[in-house]
C-alpha cells in the first residue's frame, strides 16, 4: 500500500519563505487572527488529519468504487464517517467568511490544505471541491437570502454543492445546452433537462445536496447569452430555509471510469424541478466562471497532489529496492546489488518529480496568494493587478500542474517496474487518477485558448505584463548575487524571447485566425516552464537567504533548480520550434486526407 | 465501444512501396511461395478474423477479467473459441519452419498480423506471443528431440509457450535470481522455485503448457554466469512425446493489473518440477535473449497497434462530434457547431497519432524485413549486417514504439474529453493496456542502456554506422530530387549532428561512466525522433514513385511527413540539450537530499 506524510517543511518553506505570506497576511485586513503560529497549528492538524484519516481510504476506495441503485448513491466503506470528522474539525469552512459560519482563512492556507487532501485521497476530496465551487458562486452572485439558506449550510458541511454544466451533446461548448428553466407564479422555476458527469450529484455524506444548475429561460437568446444559472437542492428549500419535500431531480446512473472510482460522477435528471435564479437572467456564464476559475486552480492542485504522492512512493521504492550495480562500480557492496536510486535514469525520474513537485508548489499556492490579494487588499490598483495576474496563471497553474503529474506518475510507476502495474503498491491508481484532471474543468486544449486567446491577446496581456515585469524586477535584484547568476542569466533571457514570441503569434494571428490555435497548446507549455524556471530561482534565492533550514536543505534546492534548467527547461526549444511552424503544420491536411 | 478496421491500404503500402517486401521474399529462398498474391491473401483473411473475431472480445475481455479458484485460471467469455478459431486457422504456424508444421512465412508478413491481432485484443495476442518466444528458444537452441516432441504442438497451437524469468527480488536484474535446478538420474532436472509476471503462465486454451525456466544448477557460478534454462511442462512429457501426469508446478496467484486484465499474469510456483535442459549448462541468458529479443521487437508492435486503434476511433469522434465554431469562422454553418476536427489542436493530436502509427509502422516492419534476411539470406555479409542493424533498431523500436503509445492513446482519450474517461468508449482501455509496454521485457530504461551502451559502444556500433550509411546512401539517391529537398536537407544534417553527438557521448563515458546511463533515455529518443524522420522521407519518396496510389494518397503522406519534420521532430532539441547536460545534472544530488 502506497503512503502519504505531508511534506510540511517544503510546504512552510514555499509558504513564509518564497512567497512571505507571513507578512501578507499581516498587512491584508483580517490578518491578526492568521499569525504564523496558527497558520502552522492548522496546516500540523491537517497534516494529522490527512495522514490518518483520508489517505488510508485511498485504496480502499478506489477498489470499491461507489454503488448505485434506484438513484441512491452510496460512497465506498468510512467515506461518510470521514466527511463527518472533516466537518467537526471545521476543515469545510476553512476559507469562507465569518458571516456565513467561516473562519474566513486565506486561500493560501486552504491550497497547503487541498494539496494534502487531494494527495491523501483525491477521490473523497471531490465532495468539498465541489462545494467550494457552489460557495463561491453563492458569495458573488447570491442573494442575501440566498447565501443565508444556502450557504451556511456548504459552510458548515451540512450540505454539499454541485456545478451541473455538461449536457450529453455538449461539454466544452456550453452554448449548445438545453436544459430549460420556466418561471413559476412564485417567483421560482421549474427546471428540465439531462446534465451528465455531475461529480458529487448524488451520494450519502449529508441529507442534502444544492445544485448549481446552468439552464435556458424561455425565449432566451441562442448560445452562451441565453443561459441563466439556477440553485436546484435535492430536498426542497423555501426562502425561510424550511427543508420541504424532494425535488422532481433524481440521479439516472453513475459512470464507470478510469479511475477517481470513489468520487461518483452522475447522470442528473430534472425533471421540472424547483430551482432559483441565481444573479441576473442570461448572466449565467459569468457565475460559472466564478465556480469554474476557483475550480480550475483546484484541479491544477490535484495534480500537484498526485505528483507530489507519487514522488513519495518512488523515492522510497528506489532507495530500498536492490537492482544492479551502479555503472561506476558497486556502491552497496555489501549487498547483492546496489539500490535503484544509484542508477542515472531512476535519478533523472525522480528529480523530474521533485522538480515538478516543488516548483508546481510555488506556482500553486503563489496563486493562492494572488485570490487573497485580489479579495482583501484594501488598495484597489493592488487588487486589480493581482486579478490580472490570477487570470494569467489559472490555465497555466491549471493545465501544467496537470499534464506534468502524467509524467510525474507515470516516472513513479516506471521506477516501480512491473510492480507498479499491480494494484497492490497503489502507484497505478495515481495514474488512473491523474487522467482526468487534464480533461475536467476545461481540457488542457481549453485551458492554452483561454491562456493565449483570451487573457493575452484580447486582455491585450495585462497579466502577462505584470508577471514579466516581476520576473524582470527579480532578476535586476538579484544581479548581484553571484550564487544565483547561473539561474538568472538564462532566465533573463527567456523571459526576453517570450515577450518577443508573443508579439510574433500575435502578429500572425491578425492575419490568420487560426495561428493562434495552432501555439497555444505549446506555448502553454512555454510559458509554463519559463514560470517554474522563475519560480525555481526564487526557490533557490529564498532558501540562500533563509536563516531556519539547513545547509541540506538548501544545497538540495539548488541542484534541484540547477536539474530544472539543464534537463526540463530545454523542452522549451521543441516548443517555440512547433509554435513557429505555424498554423501550415496543422491546417493544411484536408479533412478527408487523415484516414 | 471502439472500432477497429485493419489499416490494409497503409500496411500494403509500408510493406510493398516503402520496403520492397515484393523483391526481397522473391530473391529469398521459400520466396516461390509468397508471392504477392499469396501475401495479400493472407492478409485479407487476417483482417476478417482480427476485426470479426477478436476485436468484438476485447472490452468485454478487459471487464470480465481472467478469474482464478485453486491453481486454475479461467479466460474470459470467447477467449477459448477464438484461440480455437485461430489455430484452426493457422496462424499459430504462419512463421513456423516447415519440418515443424510451420508455414514458415516471412517475419515481415507475421509482423503485419502481428499489429492486428494487438490492434484487435492485445491481451488476447499475449497468449501467442509467448509461445513465438519460446519457439525461437527452441528453434535455435534446442535438442532435435525436444524440437520434435515440444516445438511441434506449439506450433500447431495445440499446447502454448511461456517466458519464466522474473523473481520476486529479480526483475531486470536476473543475475539475484534464486530458482534451482537439480539433476536426476535419468538427466531430467528438479527445478524449484518461485517466478513472477509470467504471462500466459496458466490458462484454459490448452490442455498443456511448456514453461521455459532460467534456474541455477547446484556450484553455478553466482550471478549471470551461472543461469541455466529448462523446459519444464505443466504436464510431463517423455523423450518420446508421451504425455504424462501432472508436474509439480502450479500457478499461486494472478496479478490484479491496471490494464491487459483478461491477460493472465502469473506467480508459477514450481516444486522440484521435472524439466530438461535446453542449450549449454550456464549459457541460459544467450538462450533467453533469443526469446527477449524476438519478444521485444513484438512489445513494440503492441505499442503500434495500439497508437493505431487509438487513431482511428479518436478520428472519427473527431469528425462525428460538434463543439464550439472554427477559429476563422463557421465551417458547418448547418450544424449547431463544427467538428472536432477543425480545431487547430485536436488536428496536431490526430496528426501525431498519424504520424507515429504509419512513421512507426515502416520502422517496425523494417526491423521484421531484417529479421527475415538475417535468418534466410544466402548471402553471409548481409545476414551479418542485417543481424547487426536489428540489433542496433531492436530497442529503439521496443523503447520508441511504446512510449509513443503512451502519448498517442493519451491524445486520443483527450480528444474524446470526458466521454473518454468513461469505460464505455473504450478509449480509457487502451491508456491502461498500453501502460505495460514500457516496462515488461525490459523497461525502457533498460532498452535505452542496451542501445547506448552496447549496440552502440559495447560492439563499436556497426549496427548504426550501417544505419547512418543507409540514410546517406537515401539522402544521396534523391538530391535531385526537388520534391523530396524538405525533408532530405534537415535529415541530413541531423544525421551529421547524430554521429558527432555519439562521439561526443562516447568520449565523455570513457572518463565517467555515469555519462552513459545519464544521457541513454533522452539518446534513445533523440535517435527515435531521427529514425523516424528518415522512415518518413522514404515514405513520401515511395509515395510519389508508386503508381498504384492516388494523388491524395500520396498529398496525404507528404502532409504528414511535413507534420512530422515541423512539430515532433524539433524534439531532438530538448534531448540534446538534457544529454549535453551531462551527468552531473543528475549524479550531483546527494541521495540523502532527495528529500
Amino acid at each position: 500500500m502506497s503512503k502519504y506524510a505531508a511534506p510540511l517543511t517544503d510546504m512552510r518553506f514555499v509558504l513564509y519563505d518564497v512567497l512571505g505570506a507571513e507578512a501578507l497576511f499581516a498587512r491584508l485586513p483580517g490578518g491578526e487572527a492568521t499569525t504564523r503560529d496558527v497558520v502552522d497549528a492548522v496546516l500540523d492538524e491537517a497534516a494529522r488529519f490527512n495522514e490518518q484519516v483520508l489517505a488510508p481510504l485511498n485504496q480502499s476506495g478506489d477498489q470499491e468504487g461507489c454503488h448505485f441503485a434506484d438513484g441512491v448513491v452510496t460512497t465506498p466503506k468510512g467515506f461518510k464517517e470521514a466527511y463527518a470528522q472533516f466537518c467537526d474539525g471545521g476543515w469545510a469552512a476553512l476559507n469562507a467568511p465569518e458571516q456565513y459560519g467561516g473562519q474566513h482563512m486565506p486561500e493560501a492556507i486552504g491550497a497547503v490544505v487541498k494539496e494534502m487532501i487531494d494527495s491523501a485521497n483525491l477521490s473523497w476530496g471531490n465532495y468539498p471541491l465541489l462545494s467550494h465551487g457552489a460557495s463561491e458562486a453563492l458569495k458573488q452572485h447570491g442573494e442575501e437570502w440566498q447565501r443565508e439558506v444556502f450557504l451556511k449550510p456548504i459552510v458548515s458541511g451540512k450540505w454539499t454543492g454541485t456545478m451541473c454544466l455538461t449536457e450529453p451533446h455538449c461539454g466544452t461548448d456550453l452554448g449548445l445546452l438545453k436544459t430549460k428553466a420556466e418561471p413559476n407564479a412564485d417567483g421560482t422555476f421549474r427546471v428540465s433537462g439531462t446534465k451528465i458527469f455531475i461529480t458529487a450529484g448524488e451520494h450519502d455524506f449529508t441529507d442534502n445536496i444544492v445544485h448549481l444548475v446552468l439552464a435556458r429561460l424561455p425565449d432566451a437568446p441562442a448560445g452562451t447569452k441565453g443561459i441563466s444559472l439556477f440553485i436546484v437542492p435535492k430536498f426542497k428549500v423555501a426562502r425561510d430555509g424550511t427543508v420541504g419535500e424532494r425535488n422532481a431531480l433524481a440521479c439516472g446512473s453513475i459512470e464507470h471510469k478510469m479511475g477517481i472510482k470513489a468520487s461518483s460522477t452522475c447522470v442528473m435528471n430534472f425533471d421540472g424541478a424547483e430551482g432559483y435564479l441565481i444573479g441576473q437572467p442570461n448572466k449565467g456564464l459569468n457565475a460559472m466562471f466564478t465556480m469554474m476559475n476557483t475550480a480550475r486552480i483546484a484541479v491544477g492542485y490535484q495534480g500537484l497532489a498526485l505528483t507530489e504522492r507519487a514522488y513519495q512512493n518512488s523515492l522510497a521504492y528506489a532507495r530500498d529496492r536492490l537492482q544492479m550495480r551502479s555503472l561506476s562500480g558497486p556502491k552497496r557492496p555489501d549487498k547483492p546489488a546496489d539500490p535503484l536510486i544509484v542508477h542515472p535514469d531512476i535519478r533523472r525520474m525522480l528529480l523530474t518529480q521533485k522538480a515538478f513537485a516543488e516548483g508546481g508548489r510555488v506556482l500553486g499556492y503563489y496563486a493562492a496568494t494572488l485570490v487573497d490579494i485580489g479579495e482583501r487588499s484594501e488598495d484597489a490598483a493592488e487588487r486589480q493587478r493581482a486579478d490580472e495576474l490570477l487570470g494569467f496563471l489559472t490555465p497555466i497553474v491549471k493545465a501544467l500542474l496537470t499534464e506534468t503529474a502524467q509524467e510525474c506518475t507515470y516516472n513513479a510507476m516506471q521506477i516501480f517496474g512491473g510492480h507498479g502495474y499491480v494494484a497492490e503498491w497503489g502507484m497505478e491508481q495515481f495514474m488512473r487518477d491523474a487522467r482526468i484532471t487534464t480533461i475536467y474543468e476545461g481540457t488542457t486544449q481549453i485551458q492554452a485558448l483561454d491562456l493565449l486567446g483570451r487573457k493575452i491577446m484580447q486582455l491585450q496581456g495585462a497579466g502577462l505584463r505584470h508577471f514579466v515585469e516581476d520576473i524582470s524586477t527579480f532578476c535586476h535584484e538579484q544581479q548581484a548575487n553571484a550564487g544565483l547568476i547561473e539561474f538568472i542569466k538564462p532566465l533573463a533571457e527567456l523571459t526576453q524571447e517570450w515577450i518577443g514570441l508573443t508579439q510574433e503569434i500575435g502578429k500572425k494571428s491578425m492575419s490568420d485566425a487560426e495561428e493562434l490555435g495552432s501555439a497555444a497548446v505549446d506555448y502553454l507549455f512555454y510559458a509554463g516552464y519559463i514560470s517554474l524556471a522563475y519560480f525555481w530561482a526564487r526557490s533557490v534565492a529564498a532558501a540562500d537567504a533563509s536563516t531556519s533550514h539547513s545547509a541540506e536543505f538548501k544545497q538540495s534546492k539548488r541542484l534541484t533548480a540547477r536539474f530544472y534548467y539543464s534537463r526540463l527547461l530545454p523542452r522549451t526549444r521543441g516548443h517555440i520550434a512547433a509554435i513557429r511552424a505555424g498554423a501550415e503544420s496543422l491546417m493544411a491536411m484536408p479533412d478527408a486526407l487523415f484516414g
